[in-house]
């Protein structure tokens, strides 16, 4: 079992969807991506920040997960990071109504010492400048890095990002922000240069569309499992990538052939998380249900072929 | 193997892609299913019909890959039906230029004696009304009916189209057109509905986002091979359902566990299609070419995972 350090944001989220709107509810990367991983039985904490009006049930929930908060700062006088968005009718578009950075506008992150040999570095969603300063901290280079980012950074941040990248082994990113990274259209090329950035693997999510694992020329695939509702999408990535890195850690395996398996791990837990608002179908989760999903990923992309050379 | 006949457009296509343009080149629903049917050694035929415009020297070529083509009429005095279309940058959405019918808008189809006991039949994209004749003109119902079509014979045509529905065993449409026939957003509702309509097995094709495979609750998914460079899509849906309807009658099997195998087969010859204009790729393939391509699928889309119970 390696030990799992995560990086990323603790949030308020309000979520509108067609099929209803939430009040401020528990979001943020570093949650989904914590929530996910837990499910591994893994040594794993967190760090990030949120402010006095943070609810103590919310950590306590965190904490019962056996996820470890020592590197969650909590600024009493400040407020917890808010964002607000808004689905349109096919969920495939979203508009971000509110992001108030409030704590997070001046997050120093510090890692605690207890994991400063963590073997597996998951670097959520955030600032590119708060990701790098969590690698400086950790002072003998983890067995696996991966780099979740988004669009936002490539347009305001993409100096410090390029810096980020060149650092880590793995990097998730949705379709559209391959595209914008790399400037190619196409996907295996996107992949291909965003390798000569650094990354040796480079995972593509395309949402209801599956995501891509891309590593030298090899690719494999995973599926979205098909749902009869999506409920609603908000934290899915985040979800994806908290199974995928809890699965390599679990196993200490990062071989290409375990990295599928990984994805097909994050495809099944992102495949809970959109039947529910925000995070309540990552937080009761029965190890009969994840089986029986992967039981289902089987069912859905395995065949027999006999090839005739 | 089965005997195997195709009803469908013989037709002029010319095509405008990001990456060039063409003249009136050989094009047609039926010409795409049957060159990538024609790959699997069967005896199969073709019912079409075709202007004094149009070359010997497809019709050659086509009786060269062993296509019976005494269903392709040839009517001296008139044009053979002629599509023009322009893809997008991307390549997802295409504006049609021109569609003259021409000998297509009189077509009366008459199905040779040597395939009235054809054991699989494949009903191209036509007119619901040219489809439902071809049925009418078998007496002895064939062993598997497969049913391709479009939006806009659901524009048009709903009535003629729903009775053709009602009567096929499979239905090939792409996405948009599963949620237009269906009236449902959600794939895995939309196919529950048209499940409803007579087909047993709803095959719906999602371009470079794969196909899904849905017979009575249970479902498969195959996806498009990552290509680096998609040319021009034309004609890729048809060589799809070619490639499915061929390898399940050079098999003669119709199960579940067969369309799954014959799914990855369209998806393959689909993905050769798109590689070149119209189509000069579906021409010449090897079998190694072939059977390397599938070789790429089971790498792209095969995993191991021991479930726990």
């Amino acid at each position: 079992m390696g030990k799992l350090l995560i990086v990323g944001t603790v949030a308020f989220d309000a979520i509108e969807t067609p099929f209803g709107k939430t009040d401020k509810i528990l979001g943020g990367a570093a949650t989904y991506i914590g929530l996910s991983a837990s499910y591994f039985g893994l040594e794993s904490g967190l760090i990030s920040v949120v402010g006095g009006d943070f609810p103590e049930e919310y950590l306590q929930m965190l904490d019962k997960k056996n996820i470890d908060l020592s590197g969650v700062q909590i600024i009493n006088e400040g407020k917890t990071f808010f964002w607000s968005g808004k689905y349109d009718y096919n969920l495939n578009t979203r508009d971000t109504l509110v992001t108030d950075l409030n704590v997070l506008a001046d997050f120093k992150p510090i890692v605690p010492g207890k994991f400063k040999n963590c073997d597996f570095l998951m670097l959520g969603n955030l600032h590119p400048g708060v990701q790098m300063s969590v690698i400086d901290q950790i002072p003998v280079r983890p067995k696996l890095v991966v780099l979740d980012t988004m669009n936002f950074w490539m347009d305001n941040t993409m100096e410090e990002l390029l810096k980020v990248i060149a650092k880590v082994d793995v990097i998730t990113i949705n379709d559209e922000e391959a595209r914008q990274l790399s400037g190619e259209y196409s996907l295996v090329k996107a992949a291909k240069k965003i390798h000569e950035m650094g990354p040796k693997f480079i995972v593509i999510k395309k949402g209801e569309n599956g995501a891509l694992l891309f590593n030298n020329g090899a690719i494999f695939f995973a599926p979205a499992l098909p749902l009869e509702d999506i409920f609603d999408p908000t934290g899915a990535g985040d979800t994806f990538a908290g199974g995928f890195i809890g699965y390599l850690a679990s196993t200490h395996d990062i071989s290409f052939d375990n990295m599928k398996r990984a994805v097909i791990y994050g495809s099944n837990f992102a495949s809970f998380c959109v039947e529910r608002f925000g995070t309540e179908r990552m937080i009761n989760l029965s190890q009969e249900e994840i089986q029986n999903r992967l039981q289902q990923f089987k069912e859905l992309t395995q065949f027999e072929i006999e090839l005739t050379h």
